[in-house]
Order: structure tokens, then C-alpha cells, then sequence
């Protein structure tokens, strides 16, 4: 293991790609400057040197002591969110991010596609096209049924959690506060639906990612965040 | 890291997913029997114990040595095809398939999640919806720039490339055989941008994807199994 170097992490209050990353970085208890940028989708120039797609979260790992607006090309340029939660549980082993037992890994990362190959469509569907709320519901039956009885997605805390929490967390605020593209038909059936006995063992999960200490804080500041501009909809 | 376990692997040919980790299970050299599904869709009632939502792929990680269509309780059973490789590169660290850096680890996966989030949506859009070829070869650009001059995704052959090659190659096959919903005219456009000095690099590391060991293992089974049924459209 090489050792460790400067984390300067691009990131924004809002952005649930990048709350990931925030996740597992207070997770180990990193060492990191982050660069909030005010909104998620407009970026300035330079920062294109550091994701050629203009998207957050990024991390500029290495390289000397600059400030973020003008990136070193000493530093190497990571981004997307998936591996950048792995590399931080790469950097910090002794996080317990990921076990060292690969059938554990396994089920971690299978627990992370699963929510991005199976939920995360329906739930964009439901909330922000106003598509029908039953696959989301159906999606997040199998999910629930898929978690321990007690404890994270794969019993202990892992980079699992830290890829689903910002979505469910969002899900449960957009829900309480009324921000989605639903019908008030269709928030009041999935409010209804979600606090009913069936969903018990998902609420349980929401809110033990919430009572977490990395997630507890920085979650004040998003929730105030997304009171003034209205999050993007596709 | 534990003593290696039978690996029962549940496949189809067709079936892009499944490449992803046939190519890391041959490229590591491991042992496994491979029991393969007749389609993709259809899945017989008892393979809902060992993924339940019946996709492929997936894996039966140890337990007694029982025919495929008799799943044991003892196994453990993996789903999701990054999950799956990366369980591969876990347990045969010498196969490489993984480096041991953290950045080079880093810019695997991230090539593997530009190309599910960026490259995979356009590329359905294009070859199933019929949609606009444009938004693909805009991707395909990008991904191309940022290719090492020479070599595989990250250089040295990985899980990156395993998680592209079956698509990529797929593409390829799909113009050539005019499979998809694309109209003549976006077929005829696309085979000829694609053709072109502007794509070279691009076709190069897909002709290397292509004649790297693991992948003429069994290429020729996709593609005689893609000359009889029509792949599924969505
Ligand atoms: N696949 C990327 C997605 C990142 C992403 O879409 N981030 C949003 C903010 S949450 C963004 O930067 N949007 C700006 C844009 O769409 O241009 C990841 O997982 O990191
Ligand atoms: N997210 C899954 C997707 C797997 C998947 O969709 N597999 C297809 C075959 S390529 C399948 O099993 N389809 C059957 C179905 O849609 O019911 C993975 O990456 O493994």
C-alpha cells in the first residue's frame, strides 16, 4: 500500500453521487479539503481538467498544495462515485469499509448494483417523470427482503451503505417535503404504503444509515440545501 | 484469504452480463461448470433460490457437489456481473485482473462505471430505440480519449475491460449483421464513422479485447447462438 497523499474532493451539498463518496471519507475519518461547488450542474472551465465530463464527485489525489480551482497536473484525476467509495476503502483497510472476506465483498457490491441496475430507475420514474410508484415499491420489497434482520446491508457497516443512503434518505425527505414530479395521489399511496408494517424493516435501515455518525455529519447542510433551489429532474 | 470453493456459474451465451464474467473466470484460469440457460429471458422455477429475480449471472459459491439444477442451501449464492468479476479478481489476486495499486484500481472501476452510466444508455437508445446515433458517438469519443495510447483500459489487461468487451464486441457484431432497431441510414452512418481514422484507437482496443485468450475461448458459441433467436430489444 502506497501511502497516503492529498485528497482534494469536488463535490456539492445536494449531489447524491457525491454524498457517497462524503460518506466513506468520513467513514475512515480521512484527511481531505472538499470543494463545494454552489450548484450541481453548472461547472466552471477549469474544472474540467478534472472530469472531462464536468460531473461531481471528483477527486484529485496527490500532487502539491494548490488551491482547488487550479488543479495540479501533478495530481491524479479520479472520479465516478463507485470507485471512488472502493478506492477510499482501498486507501483506509483498517475502515472496515469492505471485509477482507471476498464472499462479504461479494454481497457488498452486489447489494450496490442492485440498488443502481433495479431501483434507482424506478424511483427516478416515480419521482421525477411521474411514472407509477408500483415497480419502485416492488423493487424496494426485494431489497428489504434481501437485508439481515438486524444491522447494514451486509451486517456490518460497508461502502454498501454509503452507495444507497444519500438515494433512500433523499427518497424519504422528497416524500415529507413534497419535491417530485408524483402526483399528490401517488405521494400520499407511497407515504401510506413506506410507513406501513410491511416496510418496517426498510424504515429500520433508513434510519440507522441517519443515525450514523458520517452521515449525521453533513446531512443538515443538505437538507438546507435542497430548501432553496429545486433539485434536478432527470 | 479462504481456501477456493466450487464455483457453479449460471450463464447463457447470448447474454452480454454473463460474458463480463466468463471472461474474468477464464482470464484467471478458474475452475467452474458453467451451466447454460437455452435463452436469457425464461428461467426455470428453481433458479429463483439462486437469483430472485431470475437474472443471469450469477454464481453457487461452495457446498456439495450437486447437478446445477439442484442448488444446495450450503452454497452461497453471488449475483450481479460486477460484483461477480470483482469477486474473481478477489480470489485470484495473481490473475492480475486486479493491480494492486489503489489509483490504477480507481480508474478501473471507473472506466467500468463511465461505461455503464455514459456509454451503455445511448448504446441501447441507438441499437433498440432507433433513437439518435449522435449522443453514442459522442461517448465513444470521450471513452476513446481517455484509452492509454497503447493496450487495455488501464494498460494492463482487468476487470475494466472484461466489464466493456462484451458489449463492445456486440456493437461491432450488431452493425455488421444489421441486429437492431436502428433505421438502414443510422446503420450505414455509424459503420462508416466508426470506420474512420477518427476512431482507430478505439477500434484497435476493441480488436485487442478480441484477441486476448479468454475471449476467443468462447466467442464462437455467441455468435453462432446470435445467429438463431433475436436478442432481446430492451
Ligand atoms: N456516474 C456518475 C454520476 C455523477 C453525476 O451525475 N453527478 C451529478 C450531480 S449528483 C452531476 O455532476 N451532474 C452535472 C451534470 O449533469 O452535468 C457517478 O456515479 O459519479
Ligand atoms: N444488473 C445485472 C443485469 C443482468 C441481466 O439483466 N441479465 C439478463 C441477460 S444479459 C437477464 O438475465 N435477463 C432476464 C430478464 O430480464 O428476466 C448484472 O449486471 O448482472
Amino acid at each position: 500500500m502506497s501511502s497516503l497523499q492529498r485528497i482534494q474532493f469536488y463535490t456539492a451539498p445536494y449531489s447524491p453521487y457525491s454524498h457517497r463518496v462524503r460518506l466513506a471519507l468520513d467513514e475512515a475519518g480521512a484527511d481531505y479539503v472538499a470543494h463545494n461547488f454552489p450548484n450541481t450542474r453548472t461547472k466552471p472551465e477549469w474544472y474540467y481538467q478534472v472530469n472531462p465530463r464536468g460531473r461531481i464527485p471528483s477527486i484529485a489525489y496527490g500532487g502539491p498544495d494548490v488551491p482547488a480551482e487550479e488543479p495540479s497536473p501533478e495530481s491524479v484525476k479520479l472520479t465516478e462515485s463507485l470507485a471512488l467509495i472502493e478506492f477510499i476503502a482501498d486507501l483506509f483497510p483498517e475502515s472496515g469499509l469492505l471485509p477482507k472476506d471476498p464472499i462479504l465483498r461479494a454481497k457488498a457490491r452486489g447489494f450496490i448494483q442492485i440498488y443502481d441496475s433495479f431501483i434507482q430507475p424506478p424511483f427516478k420514474a416515480a419521482f421525477f417523470l411521474g411514472e407509477a410508484i408500483e415497480p419502485l415499491l416492488l423493487e424496494l420489497e426485494k431489497i428489504q427482503a434481501a437485508l439481515p434482520p438486524t444491522g447494514f446491508a451486509i451486517g456490518q457497516y460497508s461502502i454498501a451503505d454509503c452507495a444507497v443512503a444519500p438515494f433512500f434518505v433523499r427518497m424519504k425527505m422528497f416524500l415529507r417535503r413534497g419535491i417530485g414530479a408524483f402526483s399528490q395521489e401517488n405521494r400520499e399511496k407511497l407515504s401510506e404504503v413506506l410507513a406501513s408494517e410491511k416496510f418496517a424493516r426498510f424504515r429500520q435501515y433508513v434510519e440507522d444509515l441517519e443515525n450514523r455518525p458520517n452521515f449525521q455529519k453533513i446531512w443538515d447542510e443538505v437538507e438546507l440545501w435542497t430548501k432553496l433551489p429545486t433539485p434536478r429532474k432527470e
